[in-house]
């Protein structure tokens, strides 16, 4: 893939019926997209091992778990699950959209 | 590194000299930090050999170089450097924070 210039906001879908994965870049180390959730969506903690993963709240506000923690998330927060951590989005406070990367990259 | 919630506003920084690099997050697999600059700094292009990095506009507009593509960056924009393509600021045009990924990290 070759470098680029991307406008998040071109591609921001909402599903009405779960959690809606977007990709938007795929290296050979490194993976980026968009998680987005209407209010009280989910997604179920679950762990990606030799994986480090980040979410970063681009609007919205969403319950999150990281290990034992659980935090309202807000814009400007990075939620940050190194490998073998389990994580997940107890629930979405508000319609939240999230950047989330990965890497290496998850399976296409 | 344990799981984190991190707010990025109370890391921001800035250095009236050259373009300032904070880190954020760093695991086995992929780091996150800032790059800040004032008005007029820059960053010589470079290339990161096996290493995919985006660069996430937060505040500001700067110019930046990928490949051979050159465009003016504002907030909500993606800026994708895969393995081997060169990037760089060119110059920031106003005040700006992005935030870095770069997997796998880079040398402490």
């Amino acid at each position: 893939m070759h470098g680029q210039f991307l406008e998040i906001a071109g591609h921001i879908v909402f599903d009405a019926d779960r959690g809606a994965k977007v990709d938007l870049l795929r290296g050979s180390t490194l993976f980026l997209g968009l998680n987005t959730f209407e209010p009280g969506q989910r997604q179920a903690p679950h762990v990606h091992h030799g994986t480090d993963k980040f979410y970063l709240l681009l609007s919205g506000k969403a319950r999150m778990i990281v290990g034992d923690e659980t935090r309202d998330v807000v814009p400007g927060m990075l939620v940050w699950a190194p490998a073998s951590e389990p994580h997940g989005v107890v629930e979405a406070l508000e319609r939240t959209v999230m950047l989330v990367g990965m890497a290496p990259p998850p399976p296409a």
